[in-house]
Order: structure tokens, then C-alpha cells, then sequence
């Protein structure tokens, strides 16, 4: 089985800053001679585009909470077997913002579906093949969605309090899963300044790159 | 949960004759006073239909066989909350062209994922509802690959003779899968005319709705 060290993932609720920071260590990595890929699903595989289209197409108002945990676990499947397994053959490295713990948390926590099932699921897609290393960022839901709130130019609101509840739930079992998988799953403090994280998740990664 | 029992499929290899006795077992149930709808996968689902494009589109040529899986799986569950549950739910019978079992003996056993692996991801697709009566027409390879031929007006070529592991080994999983639930799947010589074999179903299915 191909080696998972250099299969990096990011992970994390919304205004964390994730995305961010992976665009700084792909070119950070890029600029010491590794050959990054930074993608995301579907990430330019056009079989998992058109399971992407069929998931987002917004007439699909009838589709069931497990049939699109199926899609998402398909689409999955196929940007690892075309995109990241190769790559990681190649002898690269791979960024991926969002992988297996978006689905536990959203399909199986959020939408109930339960997360042992989620994970069983994607254990078939996967073939058991999981990051060798996942940053989890941390944020309150306060500071995340003023975040957003402050990005969107606009004042943190009523629905944006409404959603505390369920982005205290997000948090909680992304916690959860770091808590259970230690060794995988690091948690970034991600309320500390953009330049503060970058440079804790580059050292992080050097570090786990230097072993490998 | 709902109740499976008015849930019936039947399954078999090519030239077996199930959908022209389907269609008969229809005809006769619907004469008989029952509310039956005959269905297949995708079977008129907007979405499931939507998955079968992705799974068919002849330029899919990187389709790994796991994606193959999760979408037929993915179909197959939307079909079933937004067509067959329904269905039953209001008190109807639903007779459906190929279910599960197809999965376990298609992509599981002759794709290689795996029977085991197939029913866990088949048992996410379904919540575990299987059908109350399967049906499986049995048929040797040499029958079944004959009737394919003489219904394309042609002699039994080179082409079929090398399928004929394929076709051995489909039945053979077939038939394994009956032996582990007698109690769902019924096999049924289907060697014999069409006449003989639809009054056999027929009689049968009559006497599983009696007692139900």
C-alpha cells in the first residue's frame, strides 16, 4: 500500500482559516523542492466532478441524507485513485483541504447519520487508506463567525447566533476524533494571528517530513 | 420499520427470462386486485437516474470499481426511500428487476471488491431493509447464453464460449448466496418453458401473501 506520511489534510469549521494557511505551506514546501499537489475534492477529476454536479445541483431537493453520503463517499474514491494515490507514488506530497473527518463530522455527526457508519463507509472507499497527518483548526464559534461576519463585511447577526449551536457541535466531535486518532489528528490553535499558525503547522510538517 | 414482505425482486443471469415473467407476475397480481408496481433501478428516481449517467457515460473510462460500487449503492438507496418504501408504505406490493443480490454477485464477486465488502456498503445503502422474496432464475450458462442468441437471431459464437467462466462463475455466487438465505431467495429452475416457470412464481408468491 502506498505510504500515507506524505498525504497531508486540513480540516476545521468555517472562518478557521485553513485554506489560507495550506495556499502558505504549499508555497513554502514548494520553495524547499518539494513537489506539492494541493487539491481538494473533486479536485479536477472529472468522473468525481459529475458526482460533485449531482450532489450540488440545487433541483435535487429529494435527496436522502445517506444517498449523498454515497455520492460524497464516490467522489472521494475516485480524486484519491486519480489525483493523491499517483501523486504519492510519485514520491510527492499532497495538501488536501477537507478529506475523511469533514464527512464524520458533517454526514455522520451533523446530519445524524451517525459517525461509525460514515466511517465504515468511507473504509470502503478508501480502501483504509488515511492521511498520515491532519490539522485540525481550532476556533470558538465566536471568533469563526465573526470571521466570516468581518470577511463578508458585515456584522455578526440573528442567524449567525442561531448557528452557534450547531458549530459548538461541529467543534465537539472534530475534538472528538483528534481525541480518539492523537497520533494522526493534530489540533492547531487557530485563534492566534494567520502568521503565528502558519509557521506552528510548517514547523509541524518539516518536522514530520524530516522522520519520514 | 416498514415490512418487506410485499418486496420482491428477482434475479439471474442473461437469458434467464426474469423480466418477461415479471411482467407477467404484474399482469397477474394487478388482475388479482393487488395495488403492484413493477420497478427497476433507477427506476424513474430523477436522481438515481442522474447517478446512472455518471455510472454508464462511455467516456468514464477511469471509473475504479469502488466508485462504480458507491454509485450503483447510492442509486439504489434513492430509489428505495423515494420509490419502493413509499410503495409498500401504502400498502402496495413492489416487484423490482435486480436489487441487492445483483451488487454482491456483479461488483462483489466478479469485479473482485469482495461479497462481504459489497453487502456492508449495500447494508449503509439500505439500512438493512431487504427484500421479503428474491426469486433467482437459474439457467446453466449454455441455456442462458443460447436463448441470449437465438433472441438475437445469430448462432452461439466464439465470444459467448469465452464468457463462459464469467457466466459459470455468476451462477455459482448465485447460488452460494441461496444456500446462506434459503429463506429469502427461492431459486427456481428456470430451465423449464416460460409457462411452467411464471405459474411457479406465481403460485409461490400467491402463497407468501397469503400468509401475510
Amino acid at each position: 500500500m502506498t505510504d500515507a506520511k506524505r498525504f497531508i489534510t486540513v480540516e476545521g469549521g468555517e472562518g478557521a482559516g485553513k485554506t489560507t494557511v495550506l495556499k502558505r505551506l504549499h508555497e513554502a514546501l514548494t520553495d524547499k523542492g518539494y513537489d506539492v499537489l494541493m487539491t481538494r475534492e473533486p479536485g479536477g477529476s472529472i468522473i468525481a466532478e459529475k458526482i460533485r454536479d449531482v450532489i450540488l445541483d440545487p433541483e435535487h431537493m429529494e435527496m436522502d441524507d445517506r444517498t449523498e453520503a454515497l455520492l460524497y463517499a464516490a467522489a472521494r474514491r475516485q480524486h484519491l485513485m486519480e489525483k493523491v494515490l499517483p501523486h504519492l507514488q510519485n514520491g510527492g506530497i499532497v495538501l488536501c483541504d477537507r478529506f475523511i473527518d469533514s464527512s464524520l463530522v458533517y454526514q455522520g455527526g451533523a446530519r445524524g447519520i451517525g459517525i461509525e457508519n460514515v466511517r465504515e463507509l468511507n473504509h470502503f472507499a478508501t480502501g483504509g487508506f488515511y492521511p498520515g497527518k491532519t490539522f485540525y483548526f481550532d476556533v470558538s464559534p465566536e471568533v469563526g463567525l465573526k470571521r466570516i461576519g468581518d470577511h463578508k463585511g458585515r456584522e455578526f447577526n440573528r442567524l449567525d447566533a442561531e448557528s452557534m449551536a450547531f458549530h459548538e457541535d461541529v467543534r465537539r466531535t472534530y475534538l472528538m476524533l483528534a481525541e480518539a486518532e492523537p497520533g494522526r489528528i493534530t489540533v492547531i490553535n487557530a485563534e492566534r494571528s494567520e502568521d503565528v499558525v502558519f509557521e506552528d503547522v510548517l514547523a509541524k510538517t518539516l518536522e514530520m517530513l524530516a522522520k519520514s
